[in-house]
C-alpha cells in the first residue's frame, strides 16, 4: 500500500473510498490547496488511480481494508454512497471522522427512509407510499392513478432500480424479491418498494450545497438538468428564467434538508419543478438526494468561483467554504457518454480545434456504450450558442455526429 | 521507477524533467485533459512528487537517468532551464520530442545569446555589451553611464546572478571567474559578462505567449508585474492603463520573438515600459525570456478561459490552443514567500475565512524565508480592492501581518 505524503506545513490528508470520476476531480483542488488526497480504488487503473500518487487497491465492502486506508487519514469521505453500514459502522466505531456521517449518508443509501423523514420536516415530495405487497401497491395506484414509479430503495442510480409501470403486474418480481428480502431481513427491498406518483413536471432541477461541520453552508445557484434515458446529459447553469421565489424556495428548502440530517460536504438535492394544480404557481418537489460531489454540479468547475470539488474538500476539511458565485451569466454542461469507438484522442482534437472556449474534463476511463467517460463545460453570455456547443462537442466526442 | 499509466483511448505522456511547483500546476489540467503526466524528480517528495504518481526520481544531468525517463514519455517539456546541452543532445539524438528544443532554449538559457539574437532581429533590448575584461565594462559604462548592470549569461533567476554596479571593482570576482571559466572552455561566465545600462522603466511588464509545434499561438492580455528584490510579488493583469499601442506592439514582439527562436510551449517575455526620451511616447525594452509558464502566468489560473498549464500541455502535445481571453475585468496575483514560522496551515484557514472568493495555490513545500511556497489570485471589477486582498493574504501567508 502506497502511503499518502503529507504536504508540510500541518496540513492534513482526505481519504476517498473509492476511486472514481468524482475522486479524480478532486485531485487538481486538492493538489493546489496542499491537501493530500488518498483514495481507496477499485482497481490500479481506477480513473482516481490514475492521477493520485496514494491510490490503494481494495473493496469498500471490505472492512479490514478500509479500516488500513482510513488509518494513514486524518478524514474520510466518499466517492459514491454504496458503503455498507457495517463497514461505517467499524469506521465509527475507530473514531475516524467520516464525511458525511454514517447517521447523514443514510438518507442518501435508503430512499424510503429519505421519504420519512423529508416528509417528517415539511419538505415537498411526490406523493409516495412504501409497498410490500401487491394490494399495497393498488391501494397507492388507486390514490394517484396509473402509470406509478417504482423504485428499489436501496442501490439504484442513473435511473438504475427505477420503473416506471402501468400495472401490478409489471412488479411482480420486485414484490417477490421484497418477500425473500424480508424474510432474510436483508437486501435492496427488505422493507419493500417505495412508490412515487409519476409527477407531471415542467423540467428538472437540482440545488447543490456544501455544509461543514462548523454548520458553515454555501449554496451554488439552482440549475436545471435534463435527462435523456434517465442519465442527466446537459445542465444549464443558472436555471433559465427560474421564478425568483421558486429559486429562494428551492435554495432554503436545501439548505434545511442538509442542516436538518447533518450533512457535511458537498450535498445534491434533484427537485421536479411543477405547478401548483389550483393556482399555477411554480413549485419544487424533491426527487433525490446525493450526499457526494454531483453530476448536477459539474459545471462550477469552471463556471463558479469556488468549484465543486475544491468545496467538498474544504466541507469536510471544515474549512471555510469558498463562494459559490458564478463566474458568468451562464455556464452550460454536456455530459460525454462513451459512444463505439475506442479511441477517444482524434476526436477531442477535434472538438478542441472547433471551439477554443470549451472545457473539456475527461475521466480516463475506457469507452463503453452509454458510460459517463467526462463532460464538457462552457461559458459566456448568449445561453442557445452555449448550448449548441456543449452539445456539439459532446456529441462528437461521444460519436453521435462526425460532422 | 514507477511507470506512467496511459489513459485508455490514445492519449498519451507528457514528461516533466524537474518536479517543482510549475510540474505540480500541470496536474490539475493534465488530470482534466486525461494527458497523463511523468516527472523526474529531484526528490520523492518534491513539490511535483506529492501530487503525480509517475515521480522518478533523478538528477536533470544525469544523461543515463534522463534518457530511461525519457524512454516511457511521448513528449518531454521542462520545468526549468537548466537542463545541460549535452543531456539536452543525447536526447534529440534519441528521437525524443522536445519541448522547447534545445534550439530555442539556449535563447533562454544563455542571456548573450539571446541579447545577440533579439538585436539580430529588431527586438528592442537595452543597450548591452558583452565583457570580458575590466577595459570592457569601462568603455560600457562610459557610454551609458555608472551604475550599470550586469548578468551572469546562464544560470540566474530571481534576481540571482545579477548585480547593480558603481564602479568595476565591484565586478572584480565576475572578471577573474571569467578568465578562468575561458580559459576553461565551460562555466557560467565562459564568454564573459553581459553588461546592460540601467534602465529607467516606468513600470514591468510580461507578455506570456504560447506557440504550438504547428504554430499556432495564442497571447494572453499584457501584465504589469511588481518585483520586490528582485523576486516577482504581483501581478496585476491585464497592465492597468497600458496604451493600446504598446500592449499591440509588446505582443506583436512576444510572438515574433516565439516564431523566430522556435519556441514552443508556453513563454514569457520579460519587459520594461520605457518612455522615448525625446517624444515620451510609451514603449517596451526586453528584460528576459522564459520557456516555460511563469510566475507571471500564474493569475491565467483562475483568471483566464484556458490557464497556462493546461496551454502548455495543449501546446507541447500540438493539441489546439485554448481561449486566452481573460474571465474578469483584472486579476491579480500575489506571490506567498516562506515567512518564519513553519505552520502554514492555520493562516490558511484564516485567509479563507476572510475572503470567500480568494483562490489559494500553494506548492507543497517547506517554508524557508524568501521561499516561493505559493501564491494566490482573486478576480474582479475594483482592482484596488483586489490589490488589497491578494496582497493582505499573502502576507498573513507569509506572516508579515498577523493582524
Amino acid at each position: 500500500m502506497t502511503s499518502p505524503q503529507r504536504a508540510p506545513g500541518g496540513f492534513p490528508v482526505v481519504g476517498v473510498i473509492g476511486g472514481g470520476q468524482l475522486a479524480r476531480m478532486c485531485a487538481g483542488p486538492a493538489a493546489e490547496l496542499a491537501v493530500s488526497l488518498s483514495v481507496l480504488a477499485e482497481a490500479p487503473d481506477a480513473a482516481a488511480a490514475q492521477v493520485i500518487p496514494s491510490a490503494p487497491v481494495g473493496s469498500h465492502t471490505d472492512v479490514d481494508a478500509v479500516l488500513a486506508f482510513a488509518a494513514e487519514c486524518d478524514v474520510v469521505t466518499f466517492d459514491h454512497e454504496h458503503v455498507p453500514p457495517e463497514v461505517l459502522a467499524a469506521l465509527e466505531e475507530r473514531g475516524v471522522p467520516l464525511h458525511p456521517s454514517p447517521a447523514a449518508l443514510v438518507f442518501a443509501q435508503d430512499k424510503l427512509a429519505m421519504r420519512h423523514r423529508l416528509t417528517e420536516i415539511d419538505v415537498a415530495c411526490p406523493a409516495w407510499a412504501q409497498a410490500r405487497t401487491a394490494a399495497d401497491v393498488e391501494t397507492f395506484a388507486e390514490q394517484v392513478g396509473w402509470p406509478i414509479v417504482a423504485k428499489t430503495p436501496r442501490g439504484g442510480y442513473d435511473g438504475k432500480g427505477v420503473r416506471v409501470v402501468g400495472s401490478v403486474e409489471e412488479l411482480a418480481d420486485w414484490l417477490e424479491r421484497a418477500d425473500s428480502d424480508a424474510a432474510q431481513g436483508s437486501g435492496p427491498l427488505r422493507d419493500g418498494l417505495l412508490l412515487e406518483e409519476k409527477v407531471d413536471f415542467v423540467r428538472e432541477l437540482a440545488v447543490l450545497v456544501a455544509r461543514s461541520p462548523s454548520d458553515q453552508a454555501a449554496a451554488w445557484p439552482v440549475v436545471e438538468t435534463v435527462q435523456t434515458d434517465g442519465i442527466c446529459t446537459e445542465v444549464l447553469a443558472p436555471a433559465p428564467d427560474l421564478d425568483p421565489h421558486l429559486a429562494a424556495v428551492a435554495t432554503e428548502a436545501a439548505l434545511r434538508i442538509a442542516e436538518d440530517l447533518g450533512v457535511t460536504g458537498v450535498f445534491a438535492v434533484e427537485m421536479f419543478e411543477v405547478r401548483d394544480p389550483e393556482t399555477g404557481a411554480p413549485e419544487y418537489v424533491v426527487n433525490e438526494l446525493a450526499m457526494r460531489p454531483h453530476n448536477s454540479g459539474h459545471w462550477s468547475m469552471d463556471g463558479a468561483v469556488t468549484g465543486q470539488f475544491e468545496q467538498h474538500l474544504r466541507a469536510v476539511l471544515d474549512l471555510p467554504l469558498g463562494s459559490p458565485a458564478p463566474r458568468a451569466p451562464w455556464t452550460v454542461m454536456a455530459n460525454v457518454l462513451g459512444g463505439d469507438y475506442p479511441e477517444l484522442y482524434p476526436a477531442y482534437r477535434h472538438v478542441m480545434a472547433r471551439d477554443p472556449g470549451l472545457k473539456v474534463h475527461l475521466y480516463g476511463k475506457s469507452v463503453r456504450p452509454g458510460r459517463k467517460i467526462g463532460h464538457v463545460n462552457v461559458s459566456g453570455t448568449d445561453l442557445a450558442d452555449l448550448r449548441e456547443r456543449a452539445q456539439h462537442a459532446a456529441d462528437y466526442l461521444t460519436g453521435v455526429v462526425t460532422e
